[in-house]
């Protein structure tokens, strides 16, 4: 049974928030900042990347966490702020301050992130711009144009909105994602931001998010460069009217279910907009030794180039997924190895498995989304992945961003 | 003062061997198998993959190897004979066993290699036809047929030839490897041959391949993707007369040095030669606090898609370069990392180096070969990578390959 149903809209879909999307012009001919508020103080966690170098953005939302109060979250595109010294840390302080002023909050509440090139200037003129723009352009229904604003290389906005119950009370949680290239699983990927209505104290909102975002955005690659400005953030601010949630709540399992629904779907909305992809594939390993090993082994292959090249040429070449198994460092016994394409067996006990004609195999990798299914046969610790295809259009938007 | 010089051909420029190139049709329209003979018993030297998947030709190596004793090498291109269980291990031993009778020599001490498509059967009519096609063949000035033979979805063949001298007498090395993808540093990438004519005892000689593989085939890179299949090989027939080499020659330098020359060659041609590669990058990490870190940071770089694909577009990206070094896993201090395109610096403590303008920068990253130097500034460790660019050919080659 589910405990919380699909709800519409995204990050303004939980009642007491407002966003937007406007025009800084960091980005030519296209909304590049987002606002997102919310309407009385939230209680507010955080995870970031694991990157030794970390954007600007990052050492200050660090830094803001400690209070665990969020009224406001201003988001740029197309320039990272990142590797920009102290003079970076200066202008994410002052597109806090900015924001602060324009919108009558503590300065200490709002949250900043940045996403784009690494190591430019920030245009602070057009910032400062944006951010008067933005705080004019609140709005309920503003959580669309808040998720198209934060996309760079994205094809797609990545947005969710889940509804649930909580001591009676109809609780909602929303949220928006940004991310295409520079993903790879090593604790929170890319942008995302998630809101709820539900009141939730704020050591559990912290372990909520953590534990969703391991699920989740930890699980998922595009091409395994991990990015310096990897930010997930969630906001609860208590307008539904539960009793605060905490790890005693009779219905946090609720919650943590809906969270854990919510970055999910969001996580596998960056996955299948991978940079030039044309196929989503769900990597899942079990059998495995240990979880370490499984997970190694799932990411391993989720990150082989020669794996990835071969599902874009539908090839069913299951010899690069044992090899990436054996590079893994999981451990491995060729001999037990089975390995399905959905539910197709291709390989059993580390060979080819007979009756299977290249026709048939072909076919199991034609479709846009499959799943690749690797039995190690050693153990009883499993693992998820999800990724996607390499085409000749990943190289092609990766030389070509940028200058 | 260079202690060795070049010298002309490949595996048979040392006295005493013999090879050739023969079309086993294997692989359609084009020669397939090489075979090297020494004249004598020849000591050898292996090192191997790391991947705990094998070709069966790996087993069947490690474990003649133990005799240390040489006489001919095997190789078939097309087909891995990897995964396909005891049977393939059954195989590689037929491959030895013909390859022993057509030649009259000690099966023990012919060695074989396969290299090409994991998990298919291999074709053994066509493979004993070409091995006694190949004895049929062999000669002094087979060396190139042989190195081209070898090759998969290589553009180039591979070959190295060195000259020193030993006790007043002279001596070469020769070589060939091949390789293209599926090239990640990790204990002896793709296959290389080296023959050398000197007299080595078994231990020194493989004390030298092992040393001169660590700054050659394990500092190159493609892809990161690690084969099954990696084998280096190293033969010393003693034709050239000198007291028998080990540690304690006064001229083990000389031989070691000259080892590492020709390894380093033809790894060099191997990256060269990525699938798709447009460019050759040598990555130098100074600087670092540790030897490891130096590896660390120098391989994140080389193998980080979105830095590879930036070169590829001739893009100075600097930002995912430094990024790379962030997640590597190296100790780094954003505000010390200093990053130059040969001698150009763009990067100075941990920000953007004035007064260079993109189109500076561009020139920089124009050329078809150029270094990208860090200096992390923490402690006084060094490592090089070699690799190349990547292309969107690389994605079409290998979405291509195989079926």
């Amino acid at each position: 049974m589910n405990l919380w149903k699909h709800a519409r809209g995204g990050v303004t879909a939980p009642a007491g928030y407002r966003a937007c999307g406007v025009a800084a012009g960091v980005k030519p001919g296209r909304n590049d900042m987002a606002l997102l508020v919310s309407d009385a103080d939230a209680t507010v966690a955080g995870v970031f990347t694991t990157n030794r170098i970390q954007g600007a953005h990052v050492k200050l939302c660090r830094e803001r966490l400690k209070d665990r109060r969020a009224r406001a979250v201003v988001v740029n595109a197309g320039n990272a702020n990142a590797c920009n010294g102290p003079q970076g840390v200066r202008d994410a302080r002052r597109m806090a301050a900015l924001t602060a002023g324009a919108l009558g909050v503590a300065e200490r509440t709002v949250f900043v992130c940045s996403t784009g090139v690494i190591g430019r200037p920030m245009p602070m003129d057009k910032i400062a711009k944006g951010i008067r723009l933005a705080a004019q352009s609140l709005s309920r229904a503003g959580g669309a144009a808040a998720a198209r604003a934060i996309l760079t290389t994205d094809t797609t906005d990545k947005q969710v909105a889940l509804e649930f119950s909580i001591d009676g009370r109809r609780a909602r949680i929303g949220g928006m994602a940004k991310g295409a290239g520079m993903i790879e699983p090593s604790l929170a990927t890319m942008l995302a931001f998630l809101t709820t209505d539900a009141a939730v104290a704020a050591g559990a909102l912290q372990a909520a998010l953590a534990a969703a975002v391991e699920h989740s955005f930890n699980r998922i690659t595009v091409d395994g460069d991990q990015s310096c400005n990897d930010t997930a953030l969630f906001l609860a601010n208590g307008a539904a009217g539960n009793r605060p949630l905490t790890r005693t709540h009779r219905q946090w399992p609720v919650f943590v279910r809906a969270v854990e629904a919510a970055a999910l779907a969001l996580a596998l909305k960056v996955a299948e907009d991978g940079e030039g992809a044309t196929k989503f594939v769900t990597v899942n390993v079990r059998g495995a030794a240990s979880a370490a090993d499984a997970h190694a082994a799932a990411r391993a292959i989720a990150n082989s180039l020669l794996v990835k090249t071969s599902w874009f040429g539908e090839d069913p070449n299951w010899g690069r997924i044992i090899d990436a198994v054996g590079y893994s460092g999981a451990r491995v016994a060729e001999e037990k190895v089975d390995i399905r394409f959905d539910e197709l067996l291709v390989v059993r006990r580390g060979r080819m498995a007979s009756a299977k004609s290249p026709a048939e195999l072909r076919k199991a990798l034609g479709k846009k989304r499959f799943s690749v299914n690797v039995d190690l046969r050693l153990g009883r610790a499993a693992d998820t992945v999800y990724t996607c295809d390499c085409s000749p259009d990943y190289a092609r938007i990766n030389s070509e961003y940028t200058t």
